[in-house]
């Protein structure tokens, strides 16, 4: 055995063969949502049907939130620039951080202590009244709370009504959820914000906070991908991209249900 | 208006109203794939079902290829330096270039060749004589054919069998194919691997070659997230990072059937 | 012998003792400028003194030029959502591409066909008028020639009087002096720019065209850092940063003759 | 004014005139050294002759230390799957973290505490002592002191006599070599190693600790522009590069005296 032997338990490769935890891939190629291999690779097992609906759920409600976010115009000023598509991605994903994207984090750790008191036999109504003290005391904002634009965000509300649907929503949801009806009740609407939402669905989910990003800027590439493929064929190269200078000349609103 | 306003057709946010071509986020979410929302976002429209079923197909089938990749290497070694999550998966996007991950974008340009020749009358197999000895005669190697581990690649055949099911595949396929079967005859085996494939379908469904290194970024992000979690997990950090010493641990090998 | 051994001939690393191109890296401080020490690292020998005050002077000329450069509002923008410092300067690198900084590498492939002709028995002027030519008929623009804002640039004006005085100065600053004189002979004043200056004097050192980029990216990296630190210091996290609103509020003209 | 104005106080660009903290760029080119210019463009003023030569010394001392780095490794990683110059230079700066650079920058913090002491009257070693003690109850490692292969770094040793020559060294390079000296005096000789050399005279020198990882990269782009030029001239693509497989072969030992 070498000195410096190592292991993996994510994937096994030999000819002919790749399995990811176990499983052949062209096994599971058509046979599970990317969802489903999202959560496979990451837990190790695959998610029930419905918990892997609602990990599509979640990557679906961050694919794209136009040209406003501070990594989609990373992405777009690095394409101006004529970099090739994987530095464009890459420059996307080192925008986000602490303050476009970390919230998710910050809220699932803030959670987690909510999640805490409840299992030593808190309420979540009285876990969320100490969280919300315990973060006023120390001068802090509410990670996942309140919003510049949206009131009352229907990807927080669509997302929360799916984990309750698969069963999925547990007491970081339910502590969210108390946070949020208590600084209504307060006078200080601070709506749930879909950072909020997801962070309390992928806390119940088990994931840990350090992998919040990830799920992010995962859904975010497909995003991205679409916004250096619209800046290489609409606009010249080198210009300075003012977001607020941009308007939407897109398709007109549509709905499902008309398909 | 503004003298520098420009225009993005993607995707419109106004207060509690995020749409993404046409749609609202919230009516996707939970009703279509990720897949399907990929597709929607980088073409404006919909998938059929088995389109959409294809794309999360060729997600799939990106989603790890164990340790030894380079680009996942990259994120591996940027880990064990303490780079944050984002970092790691930029690092892992630099790495995905002309030699890596850059066979598919290459060889949907050479089966387009191929399909255009299809177009002006050629059969499939008059087309991919053309493409062979074309290449030959320039010294290339033809990008999306062999493959130094995997000599008939359950993912190529998995991939291409769901294209035919669903309807997808077309003259860049029927080329693909009658390369590798013109190959074989020849007495030089070389079959068509994953990125041939994947560049075979992803032509088929209409995607231009530009976006193929999204694809694979976007699907191996995941796969690079467990990478980065089973690194902090398992590993110190600082750590000389072998891949040949590299030996897999996880689950044994199982089967869908037996769920 | 390892059968994957490979060799390196930049540095040696031994206990206590480190060496460079065959150095004592602690005998080279203090004893030579970090120009001589950068084409030391990468020509393999130390300049003579006027050729690595050249060297320096190349690098104080791309240090800084404001905060309209898009690889500068990559890393401001990259700063504003908390990236940190090293990723913010990766950030401004993977924005330094083929619009931006690239024209440096592509003015040095230009002047190297003119420098082919003069070693050939040109004179500079003919190698200009061909080079003119064959740029035209091929509907290309010159690179490294003309500036939207700076119509005679005076770092140009320094950077080839430095080259002039150092004797480095050879075909390809011949060429480059060539075509801007027959341009504006032509009445189409189209002025060497800084990248063209750069691109001649680095080209006529002897650089290779393909490192013209780490050269930008080296010395502009000390101007990045300076931007980094001042958002940081004078900005809010999360603003919409846009470069058409700056000004600037730093020291008056000053001059070293006062010092 | 518009409501989103911002200032910076770096450079001013005029039409013709590029101005960094006040001085003529093509003023300061061939007189002051990049040196001078880094420290002018981070804090407003040029430094004195001696300090200058001191900046230079430092990033002299981090230009190289051969294929083992692990940022020097992602560099040669991401230039082996065929990615451009700046891609390979962002992979480089990404790989600058905590453990790896970050000790410049923990160090200076460590020292500024032992500083922070002396300004209140404490001798340099009570200083040390201190800190000494209070890491130890803690439970930490002193960054910047011990190193597994350099028992007594020649960059430390020489770094320290320049800043002593320059007049630069104050109380955080005294608290440092108090550290090192009572180590050494209680049997535990973990010298004071580069990192923590040049945290000591960056801190003396006034410079943030922030900007720490800055220097480091700043200085080590020269050396990875190094290695990538290397990597594509020696090597094939997509190698599979292991460090420890690796020798020098590049030029004897030699000395400038000889010159």
């Amino acid at each position: 055995m070498a000195d410096n032997q190592w292991a993996s338990a994510i994937s096994s490769v030999a000819a002919n063969e790749i399995r990811v935890r176990g499983y052949r891939l062209d096994e599971l190629m058509g046979r599970v949502s990317f969802g489903d291999a999202v959560y496979l690779v990451l837990r190790g097992e695959l998610p029930g049907r419905e918990t892997g609906r609602l990990v599509e759920a979640l990557l679906v409600a961050s694919i794209d939130h136009g040209v406003t976010p501070p990594s989609t115009l990373a992405v777009r000023n690095a394409a101006t620039t004529g970099a090739p598509l994987n530095a464009c991605l890459a420059a996307g994903a080192l925008a986000v951080n602490r303050h476009h994207g970390g919230a998710v984090e910050d809220c699932m750790k803030l959670l987690a202590r909510g999640a805490a008191r409840v299992a030593s036999g808190d309420s979540p109504a009285a876990a969320a009244t100490a969280l919300i003290m315990e973060e006023k005391a120390a001068g802090r904002r509410l990670p996942g709370f309140g919003h510049r634009l949206h009131t009352d965000d229907p990807r927080s509300r669509r997302l929360l009504a799916l984990a309750g649907e698969a069963g999925a929503s547990a007491a970081h949801v339910a502590v969210a959820e108390a946070v949020a009806a208590q600084l209504a009740a307060g006078g200080k609407p601070l709506p749930l914000n879909v950072d909020g939402a997801i962070a309390a669905v992928l806390a119940d989910l088990g994931f840990a906070p350090g992998l919040a990003n990830g799920f992010f800027i995962l859904a975010r590439t497909a995003g991205w991908i679409a916004h250096v493929s619209e800046e290489l064929e609409r606009e010249k190269p080198m210009r300075t991209i003012d977001q607020r200078a941009a308007v939407y000349d897109g398709l007109a609103p549509r709905t499902l249900l008309a398909r």
